[in-house]
C-alpha cells in the first residue's frame, strides 16, 4: 500500500466507555506502525484534542491491553468542543503536530463532534463505533455490545436462581439507552417472560396478559427484562402497577447500572475491535473520511457519518416473535 | 457409627437463598443415605411442614446440583410458621410421617423458627447457616459468603474500569443487612478509598478527609464501597452531600442488588456446604439438638441456637486499618 | 401459518456436545407447542432412534435449561445407524409414534446420517448445526462456536498471565478438528504472537523468523496457538523444534481439551441456537428437508446438507493478515 | 509505631507466579510507604538482586494491580543465587541502595534461599507464601490456592458437561505438587467420583470397586480427579488401566495444566496477600527475620522459614471421608 494519504495520525476514544475501545486502540496503532504512519494518542476524548494532551504511541504503548476493560486513553464529553473556538483549539494542536488523520473511537455523539470537525476544517477523520449501545447504523455490532450482553445476561442467570427459589417476579432493567437491543437479546437469552423495549408499543394490559398465560402454564417465577429507554414507564412504576394488579406477587426491581459497560472484552468483540481499528487507518491511507468503519455482513465497509447518527439498525422483528413464542 | 439418634430426618431451606445451599442439601441427603437414615426434602422452608410438602429424596435426586445456585427446595419467609397453630401443624406432619430429626438450612430468622419448634415440641433440629451475610455467630463463614465476596468483587471491578476511563466517583452498595462483611472484603479486594459498614462510625468529614487525601496522592477516580446497613445515611444522600462539598466531581451510583445472591457456588462455599450438611446428620445422629453447625478454625462445631442468634462476629479491626493504609 | 406439512415431530442432539445445544432442543419444543405440534425428544442421538427412546416434550420439559451446558438428550455417536438395519429399527420407531418430521442437531457426521435416512426413507429431516468447531458450510456460525472462543480465550488469558510473570513462550493447543476458526480467533484475540492452522501453509521457518521480530520488537514473552488439526507437527513436536532453534528460551506446551466443549452458552449462542431451533420447525412445516437450518447475514436460510456436508467456510484472509499485523 | 527496625526494604516475587502475588506486593508498597519506610522492588526474583534490577517504588506504582494475575515485577527461578557467589552479588547490591530488610513473595524454594541469604549476610527476611500448591506449613491457605481451587472447578464443571452428554468418564489432572489439597477440594466441589492423592494410599482395586458401586448406583458417567504429585502412576496409565478393566467405558483424560496458575484472583486472596503483604512489612519493622508470614485461624502468625519448609499440612480426614459418602 504505497503513497498513502495520511502520514500521521492520532487517535482518541470519547463519550461512554464499552469493552473492546482498548483492543480498537491497539489496532489502530500497531497497523499504523505496520504502514509507517506516525501515530498519536490523544487522552481523554476531544478534551485532550484542545488541552494538546498528545502522546507518541508505539506497538509497545499498547502491549497486553486487547483484553483490558475501559480506555486507557480516558475518555470525556467536551463541552468545549462543542464551540467553534474549543474545535479551532483542538485543529491548531493538530496542525502543531502534523496530523493529518484522526481517528475518533466512540458513539454517536462522539461522530457528531468529528463531522463537524471534518466539514470545519478538512482534516480527514474516521470514526470507529465503540458503544455497548448497538445503535449505532452501518455495522452489525457496536464494539462492547457483545461483552455487554454476556454480562447482562450472567446477571439475568443471577437474579433467576433467586427469583426461581422464591417463587418470585423480577423486573431488570438493562442499558442500551434509547435502544432495546441489549434487553432484547439478554432477554431472550435468559428466557424473560417479557421484554419491554421501546421499538415496540407496550401496554399494562399486554404485560399482565402475559402473566397470566405464565401462570396458566405453571410457571411459579418470572424475570421481565425492560429496556432503560422503555416508554411504559419507569421500571417502578411498572412494577407498582404489577403489583396493583397481583397483589399476591412477590415483587422486585433490580437496575444492572454501569457492570455493564465494564470488565474484559468477549472474544467476538475482541475481533471486531481489532478489525475495525485495522479499518479505519487502512481507510485514511486510503483518503476516506467523515466516515466510519463498520462489518456488515463480514465485510468491512464505511458509512458516512450523517447516515451513521441518524440512521438506526432496525430490531429484529424474527426476535420479537421468538422472544414470544419461547418465553413460556 | 452403631445407634444413631434418629432415623427419619427432614431438610428444608428457609429465608434468603444463598449459593451454596443446594450443595449443603446434597451432603445431608447422601450422609444420611450412607448411615441409612431416610431422608424427606421439605419445599418452601417452614410452610412446606405446615402445607405437608414432603418428598422422599436419595442420592440421585441430588445429582449435579452440587454447582447450582439457588435451593431446589425453594425457599419463603413463612408467616404462619410463626404462629403456634402453623408449628402445630408442621408437627403434626412431622408425627405423620415419622421424623424424628430436622436440619435447617437459613439465616437467623430460620434459626429462630428452628428453636423455638424445637423447645415447643422437643423434634430434634439442627442449623446449617446459609446466608451471604455472615453475620451468624458460631462460624467462621456462612455458606454463600465466599461466592457473595466474588460477585460484589467481579461486578465493582466492572465499574472500577469505567470509573478510571472518566475520572468518576463510584458510591457502590453491597449487600449484608446489618453486617458490614462484604463491604470490607469486597471493598478491600477492590481497593476501595473508602467503606462504610454500620460496625465504624462513620462522618461525612472523615470521607471528605478521605476524598481530599486520594486527590493529594494523585488518584483520579475513586470508588466508595457502601454497606446496605449503613448509618451515615443513604448511598443517594452521600452522593448528594459528596457532590456539595466537591461540585466538579462526576459521581455515580450503583447499587449492587439481588445479583450477589446468585450464581454458581465457589469452591469454598461448596466444600464449606458439604462439611455441615454432613456434620449437621452426623450431629443429630449424635443426638444433638438445638444447635448449628459451624467451622471454626478449620473444625467443625456446634453452637447452641441462642447464642448463634444473639451474639454476632466481630469485624476484624485489622482489615479495618488495612483498607485505609492500602487504598491510596 | 395453518396447514403445517408435519404434525409430530421429534428432536435429537447427536455428535460431540456444544454449548447452546439444549437451547436449541427448547426453541425446538417450545416453537412445536406453539404451533400445536407434538414433540418427542429422543436421547441419545441416533441410538435413541433405534432404541426407541422416545419421550413426549412440552414447554415445561425444557425449563430452565437455555443456560446449561451439554445436552439433556445426551448425546452419541452410533454406529448401528451406519447399517442400513439401524437405520430400518429406526424407521419403524417413527412410523410407531407417528413422527412425521425430525430435527438432528449436530455437527456434519450427524446430517450425513440424517440425509441418509431421508433419503432412503423419506421422513423429513431439518438439520441445526450445533458444534463448537464452525466447520459447516451453511451458518456464518455454528451453534457452540462463539461460546468455544470465550472459553479458550478465557484460558489463554491465564495462561498469559504466567508467560508475562516468567519470560516465557507457549505452544497452546485449541480445538476446531480440521478447521482453524477457534485458533485463528482465540489466537487473535489473545494477542498470539502466532496462530498455526490447516487452511495456511505454515513452515519452521516462518515460526523462527517470527520469534526473531517478536524478540526485536522487546515482546518477552511469546503465546503461539495451534489448531489441532495444524499439518505442521504435534504441538510437541513443535515445541521440541523451537527449543533446538531457541536453546535459551522457556517453552511450555498447554492442550486446553474438553474444557471448550463445555460450560453455559454465551448470549450469542443462546439467540442463535434459539433462531435455529425455531427455524427447523418452522421448516419443517413448510415442507423443507434434507436441508439445514443457518443464519447467515442475520438471516434464516435453509441449505441442502449435501453442500453443508461438502463445502467449507473459508477463512477471513482479513483476519490472517490482522493476525500478523496487529500481533507483535 | 516509632523505631522501626527496618529503613530501606526490597521486596521481590520468585518461584512459581500465584494469583494474588500483585496484591500481596501492592500491600508491601503501601504500607511501607505508610509508615515512612522506603521500598523498592525487585525484578526477576532473586536475579535481580544480583543483577542490580532495583525500582523505587511509591503508592502510586501499584495502582490498579490488586486484580491483576501474574507479577508484574516477574518472576524467575536463579540457578546463580545457589551459588555463593552469586549470593554476595546480591547482597552487595543490597548494601549499595541501603537496604535493611527484604519481603521474598514465593513458595519453599524461595524461601530456602531466603533463609539461607539471612544466615550468610545476617539482612532481615520475612517470607511471604505465594503459591497455588497450599504446601506450606505456617499458613491456613496460601496466596493463589482459593484461586486455583476456583479455577480448577470451574474447568471441571465444564467438562462434566460434556462427560454428562456422552456417558463418558473423564481422568483429570490437576496442579499442587507433590501435594493433594488442590485435588481434594476441586474434586470434592465437582463431586468427583473419585479422588487421587499423593497423601492417600491409592490401589487401581479400590478405583475399580469405585467405578462399581458408581454403576450400580445409577451414575451413568464419572470424573476421577488426579493430583500431578499421584504416585499409583501417571493419568495416563490410570485411564488405559481402566480401559482394560471396563472395555465398554468411553473414558478421555484432561490435564488442566497452567491455566491454574494465572487469573484475576478471587476475593480470598486478594483479602489474605493484602493482610500477608502488610503483616511481612509490619514484622520486618518489629525486628523480626527469617519467619514467614502467615494467617491461622484468621490470626497474623509468624513462623521460622525452617518450619515453614520442612513442615507440611495435613490432608483434613474429614474432606477424604466426606469425598466418599457424598460422591455418589
Amino acid at each position: 500500500m504505497n503513497k498513502s494519504a495520511v502520514k500521521k495520525i492520532a487517535v482518541l476514544t470519547s463519550g461512554g466507555d464499552a469493552p473492546g475501545m482498548n483492543a480498537a486502540l491497539r489496532a489502530v496503532v500497531r497497523t499504523a506502525n505496520h504502514y509507517d504512519i506516525e501515530c498519536f494518542g490523544v487522552r481523554e476524548g476531544y478534551n485532550g484534542l484542545i488541552n494538546d494532551d498528545f502522546t507518541k504511541m508505539g506497538p509497545r504503548s499498547v502491549k497486553n491491553i486487547i483484553g483490558a476493560g475501559g480506555t486507557i486513553l480516558r475518555s470525556a464529553r467536551s463541552l468545549e468542543f462543542k464551540t467553534k473556538e474549543g474545535r479551532q483549539k483542538a485543529y491548531d494542536n493538530c496542525v502543531k503536530h502534523g496530523i493529518d488523520g484522526l481517528v475518533c473511537i466512540g458513539g454517536d455523539g462522539t461522530f457528531t463532534g468529528a463531522k463537524i470537525f471534518n466539514e470545519e476544517f478538512g482534516i480527514k477523520v474516521i470514526g470507529v463505533p465503540g458503544t455497548i449501545d448497538n445503535d449505532i447504523f452501518g455495522t452489525d455490532n457496536t464494539i462492547g455490545y457483545d461483552t455487554a450482553l454476556n454480562t447482562a445476561m450472567d446477571a439475568i442467570d443471577k437474579i433467576r436462581d433467586t427469583a426461581t427459589s422464591h417463587n418470585r417476579v423480577f423486573f431488570v432493567e438493562v442499558m442500551g439507552r434509547d435502544a432495546g437491543f441489549i434487553a432484547l437479546n439478554s432477554g431472550l437469552a435468559t428466557g424473560a417472560v417479557d421484554i419491554l423495549i421501546p421499538e415496540k408499543k407496550d401496554s399494562i394490559e399486554d404485560l399482565f396478559a402475559t402473566f397470566e398465560r405464565a401462570e396458566k402454564a405453571g410457571k411459579s417465577s418470572s424475570i421481565v427484562v425492560v429496556a432503560e429507554g422503555e416508554q411504559l414507564g419507569s421500571i417502578y412504576d411498572l412494577a407498582k402497577a404489577t403489583k396493583a394488579g397481583f397483589p399476591d406477587y412477590d415483587i422486585r426491581v433490580a437496575i444492572l447500572g454501569h457492570i455493564q459497560r465494564g470488565g474484559s472484552p468477549s472474544c467476538a468483540d475482541r475481533v471486531l475491535a481489532s478489525r475495525l481499528g485495522f479499518g479505519a487507518v487502512v481507510g485514511l491511507m486510503k483518503g476516506k473520511t467523515n466516515v466510519m468503519a463498520g462489518l456488515q455482513s463480514n465485510n468491512l465497509v464505511f458509512t458516512p457519518f450523517e447516515e451513521a447518527i441518524k440512521k438506526h439498525n432496525e430490531i429484529n422483528q424474527e426476535l420479537m416473535l421468538l422472544s414470544e413464542i419461547l418465553a413460556i
